[in-house]
């Protein structure tokens, strides 16, 4: 079932590998499916190399796996917790970036100082607490934090990432890297200029209004 | 019409991919073409897997849509504003490069302390002020400070290069992310080495008259 | 004789190319076969480039070379002083990965303050002494700061990697190199929050029980 | 005339860019031919893509070009002064890889506190002095600085390396650069240990004399 939601997470996961988000089995992507309502997500510690739609794991909202063979990802609760919680999220995604994971470990929010993270985020990418894995809890901690942003620090462990599809969560991992790792090297560099309230709102309507096709 | 510079645009981009000068959907080089003064640049938002000249638009100098089925770059009015008021430009190119873009995040020019920056540049590599995007203001701001060079910063922004090709746009614009790379880890380790006014000179006027075929 | 052991040894010094961590002809991993007791290690000195299993050298605990026509690794006295005092080691890697072994440079261990590294790990990674290379002194070094750990960093020198496979000993130094990137961003940045040693216990216990299929 | 050996210069450039040391048309491998005496070198401002043994320039130690249809590399009199100056050099490399030019910048030459560089050079690399590209002069401060290293920083400029093939000058260049990285890594987290002048001695023994086939 949902095999052409399983093919695209596959490939979405391969972005991960691609822009260098994820080592060995680290990461995962996950996606609502707009009508049975289903989640599909990665199933737990799968390689990258050689992932297939096989590995991806069929469950409820209720958190049962409606099919699969494989265990669902050690994230799934909390994946499932933000889907239940938030109508708008048809995909998440979890990585340990380094850069971003870097801002995790110091507990520090990534400031917005970039257009670029005007446009994507419109907003710090804010820092939740320290929460252990295995239940819900990531989730609750990431939805208590994420405000109006795609994108959620959690102390010591990394970064969660939601969208109105699979493919948006991706980006916005993609671009949470990418800014954490130009503000950090710019924080080495001296001090970070601010973009006014104004000018981050401007840019984040453009750019969700105007930019693109 | 214009299918070989539009096919010239397409690998252009793709530099910028191999140089790891962009992610997802940002960045663009555009060119204007001597027979016609029509400018060629990306539609706006496209990603770069995929990418073909059917993704390129044609625009007059007027700022026109002459000719492509998608909506062009929210940088097209900066890019036509700087070939409007520079003749000697045929080529401009625009990324996010993470060192480049880290000191535009501090509002530091890239001083010239390496002899490959004053062969290419012949000078700093000057910052401009913060500007909003979607007119023609970033244009304004780039001619404002560029000066000699082939390579402008714009705070909290990105980095703009222009050329008398677009392929030597998008070489400056590898080169300004290869020296911020190095000036910054140089930063580092402690006080950059001036290169005298007159060497830098002697340095361009070689590398302009005398290097290459 | 123990073709399948070799061709595995030949894909996962692959791995240690992909994952960059190693050049030119550094690094090494080693296997011990669990039927013979034997052990197969890389030959010294081969590049990564056009490596075969010919390049595989099988030798006993007593340091002989049973099969192979090129000299062992430099390092095989010391991968075969663990296997003889490790009855649970089947899998050593030795590499210079460059963020993990900057540590080893100042002979700081790695803190373990990220949730991977509690996962991986279950504590920091050790740092060792200065010993010099060629007989087992390495090896013994190794276990005598390794503890609990499947990596212990040698002062000045680099990373050494166990596990009871060599599989599971690349993964260990894919880890060891990414944690110690994250580790190192986040010290430029601030302070780095600590896990508490009940929260990396349990954050352990997790990944190595439940974690995966 | 010596097509092999321009072959070879050719798959030696492109070690340069599988390696990260340059960018663009930066760089250069040239080779002295032991039975003629002659130098080939790489043409001036040449593309590593598409680069082929046309791109090769034949020249003799007088700086004559004596076969090749483009103009010779602008570095060509400083490797030419150096294979002049040193019977025991067959192979040259010039790169700007970031982190070894960055201690260039400075002006600082790199410490000798990794065992791998114990074993590759047995000795600080050093730094010698700015000097302009052009002529010989570049040759003469690498002579001037390079004592037993096979390797020289020029203050501003980048790396220069030697080696008694080009293979082995660009394994050089390889090691400089990885070397440079770790320890500008290790710089920024404290106090790098020193290795006492002996243990470095009996690395470099070794590893000239016992490591390898």
């Amino acid at each position: 079932m949902l095999e052409n939601l399983k093919k695209e997470l596959v490939d979405l996961h391969m972005k991960l590998v691609e822009n260098h988000l994820v080592v060995w089995t680290g990461g995962n992507v996950s996606a609502r499916d707009p009508e049975t309502g289903l989640i599909v997500i990665k199933a737990s510690g799968v390689p990258y190399e050689g992932m297939g739609p096989e590995h991806m794991v069929v469950m409820d909202l209720d958190g049962k796996v409606v099919e699969g063979k494989y265990k669902p990802s050690s994230d799934a609760f909390s994946h499932i917790y933000v889907y239940k919680h938030r109508a708008d999220v048809f995909g998440m995604v979890h990585t340990h970036s380094n850069y971003a994971t870097a801002f995790a470990a110091v507990g520090q929010p990534i400031p917005c100082v970039l257009t670029s993270m005007g446009d994507e985020f419109g907003c710090d990418i804010p820092c939740g607490g320290f929460v252990l894995i295995g239940d819900d809890a990531i989730g609750k901690e990431v939805l208590d934090n994420i405000g109006m942003s795609t994108a959620c620090l959690i102390q010591n462990h990394g970064v969660f990432t939601i969208g109105d599809s699979a493919r948006a969560a991706v980006k916005s991992a993609v671009m949470v890297e990418d800014a954490a790792h130009t503000v950090w090297i710019a924080k080495q560099l001296g001090s970070v200029i601010p973009i006014s309230k104004e000018n981050v709102e401007k840019l984040h309507y453009r750019y969700t209004h105007i930019y693109g096709q």
